[in-house]
């Protein structure tokens, strides 16, 4: 029976998943799940526990959650604490308003599959007081988390048009989702690189130079845009926006603007502008530009990754289209009721006189002071390294450094197939525990290393991991030179 | 402006999604929420509210939650709640081996992308419980409820072999999801029919006629099997499931076995048999057959909907293949951590001698008292009526019953443009409140018309639902008579 084919083998499975590669779950990853396994087993390792600096994931990192978005969430799961004197009024009355819009009184029914309606104008409502320009609660589509939402939107262009293959500008370097999900859906992929002489800046002279080469092989038709920059930190400013959005609309193209990362802005004279609003306020005919920008519950200083919750605006689409796009999400029913609960939260948080506001402010501000922290010392620290250059972090939560690798170490890397800055990245592993994510996972000029790092360890804990990370690449660095 | 052609049209956006069909959430279910709406305006109608028996959504219809999920996921929500002397201890040790599987100690961080190992190994726990043979924890993938689960094993079959597109049977009737999924991905659909003479049973000849049909369009290579069936309300016996796993051997085919509703059996001859079981127990050469089983929160007795959350065991697939499978899930991240916690507290409810066992049961033997008693209820309501005939609910929640439309009736609702079985749900609505699922939607023998009714409104208001059914029924009738 051995030697029978299996109907569903690598001969035939579907192409694009065999092809699809996505560095933040990969080989390096594994591999430090199973150090933390063999830690625990008592195996001899030159260090007692893992550093983990590899994912965007703030609770993981020990920071601790936002007591009223926790109250209102305990509450909608359990009604019977509607009563409980535990619980402030603001939290009460969030609860009551989500049970009240729930079938049945129940966070467990099923609702719109485009979300609760109070949901979706609450998050309008967030949206109007952030841009100052008006928000349609109805192009507000809540989503399990914006990866859920992004791919929804992609999926839209996923056909040949007049014989030719619908082809997405993306960013480089670049966060995976976007080239493992274009892989995934066939859609051709045309690079342009973020200058990272220029802060990692976005030139419209490489958006054009990308979209003519894109153009000999592909039907460009959207163009994804990450602010803040996610794994490189930048903050756009508000001209190179304008900009971006002329050069859509030039070239007809579809924007999807990634902006999870909106409220973590750490330097002072960076300031986030939303895709929505710099297009709004630049009136006619940029005004008229397709868009979609996707905000998640999992960054900011809330960090609700494990809710799986966030939507995405949808601007200026063919209303005929709209309609195909609902219908098409809606083969998959809702998303979370928790999760769009937890949103319901955020958009809507503690008001001035209000109970919890002061607390609720304390504890926000506690966490974004805090990155912000972080932020400044990462490039600090790795500025001072030998053969390592690191842009500020303006905003999100990585740092991606540049490292200069001796020929050596290149060599001995390519000799065990491995891309140099993952042989790095393993290095680093095995002999500190600290884990990142090589540069190579996220694209990057070629013949240059990378590596991303997060800023979400704990100060005290982060600072270790720098000191340990200096040891490590000091030495490193002497011994493959 | 208004003429510039917008970048995404109704011409070259993707046109599987333009293709694809979604009754359970057409117009119908549009129209219905309308009419709720009028109804909260003082709109004047003949009924004074909606009665909701088209979406298998529990907690909508009033059932009420557990307490002991719903206790254990308030505590990992908010952990402080594990000091309160509310909360039983049994609760509370669900709740803490949870929180202490999720890094940092919080649900809001992200898992393994196919789910908590603590979460994974209760699952396996209770499938063998449930099948008395041996289940590998590393074969079962948590996901955003069932329909997650089995779009993305479909998924892998998406392209073609040989120069021909993939195929997958599946039954009709069916859910909706299948066949709006096998549009998405570009499947090609083989349909067998289940024989409403024989309770909905499933002939081995049919699958035989079908994928002999099948095999002349496209390469047959899976096939979907819905027990107990959705919606038609059959139990698959275990001589029929004996058969259809021979049938899948011969013929090389991958079974997707969807048992969402394994749970809900109410006849007394009936039981629950699972595919795995079966096919285990059968030994050589059957046992080496590729499988697919499906279970959510959302249906059983505990109806959770709300939680997106379930699993599918996956097993005798080609190892390689299992390695791109979990590669391509990892893109979305994992499902929602509460989503998860709901599941393990499931298939780990209280135990004879722990605090909650009393009320667990005597909550859950209500809820599935209930819906018996309610399943029996409704075949014969509609049994007793002129034109209808309605097969047993053996199992699930809902009944499919035939209406015998009067040819007028038929023209009418052509002239419309309507399929007969809509234009019936709609008069039903406009006249009644009453909305359920016209056949055409799940699909059913050419000529013959049907309805889908769920059996979850609470007692006193199904009785009520029934008695205006019947009234609305034999006027109409008699109408186009």
């Amino acid at each position: 029976m051995a030697s029978r084919q299996r109907c569903l083998s690598m001969d035939n499975l579907n192409p694009h998943i065999k092809e699809l590669e996505y560095a933040l779950r990969g080989p390096l990853v594994a591999r430090s799940f199973q150090i933390q396994k063999e830690l625990k087993e008592g195996v001899k390792k030159p260090f007692t526990q893992m550093i983990r600096a590899n994912a965007g994931d703030c609770h993981a990192m020990g920071q601790v959650p936002i007591t009223f978005i926790r109250q209102v969430l305990a509450m909608v799961i359990y009604p019977a604490f509607l009563d409980n004197p535990h619980f402030p009024d603001d939290a009460k009355e969030r609860a009551r308003t989500i049970l009240d819009s729930c079938q049945g009184g129940s966070v467990g029914s099923y609702t719109n599959c485009s979300g609760l309606e109070i949901v979706r104008k609450q998050v309008a409502k967030f949206i109007e007081l952030r841009d100052g320009v008006p928000a349609d609660w109805q192009n507000v589509i809540v989503s399990a988390g914006a990866s859920d939402a992004i791919r929804k939107v992609l999926r839209l262009f996923a056909c040949d048009v007049d014989g030719q293959t619908s082809g997405v500008m993306i960013p480089i370097p670049q966060y995976p989702l976007y080239s493992a999900t274009l892989t995934d859906f066939g859609l051709a992929r045309i690079n342009y690189y973020l200058d990272e002489s220029k802060n990692w800046g976005l030139d419209v002279l490489e958006l054009k130079r990308a979209i003519t080469e894109g153009k000999k092989v592909c039907k460009p038709r959207a163009i994804v845009v990450i602010n803040p920059g996610n794994p490189t930190g930048q903050v756009l400013s508000r001209q190179n926006i304008e900009e971006i959005i002329k050069f859509a609309y030039e070239e007809n193209l579809f924007i999807l603007a990634d902006e999870v990362y909106q409220d973590n802005v750490y330097e002072d004279d960076c300031k986030f502008h939303s895709f929505k609003k710099v297009l709004t306020e630049m009136g006619e005919p940029y005004n008229t530009v397709e868009l979609a920008s996707f905000m998640s519950c999992s960054k900011g200083y809330m960090g609700e990754c494990g809710f799986r919750a966030g939507y995405a605006e949808v601007i200026n689409m063919c209303p005929k289209v709209k309609v195909m796009y609902l219908k098409g999400n809606s083969v998959m029913l809702c998303s979370s009721v928790i999760g769009q609960a937890c949103l319901y939260s955020i958009t809507n948080p503690p008001q001035k006189g209000e109970p919890s506001y002061e607390s609720f402010q304390k504890e926000k501000n506690a966490i974004l002071d805090s990155l912000k922290l972080r932020a400044k010392m990462v490039a600090k620290t790795f500025n001072s390294m030998e053969a390592i250059t690191c842009n500020p972090t303006q905003g999100a939560m990585y740092a991606f450094p540049r490292i200069y690798l001796p020929p050596k170490a290149i060599e001995v890397a390519k000799s065990q197939g491995k891309e140099p800055d993952v042989f790095y990245a393993f290095e680093l592993l095995e002999k500190t525990g600290i884990c990142i994510v090589g540069g190579s996972g996220f694209g990057q000029q070629p013949g240059t290393y990378h590596f991303r790092t997060t800023i979400l360890l704990q100060t005290d804990t982060f600072k270790t991991m720098l000191e340990k990370f200096t040891e490590f690449h000091t030495e490193f660095i002497k011994n493959y030179s």
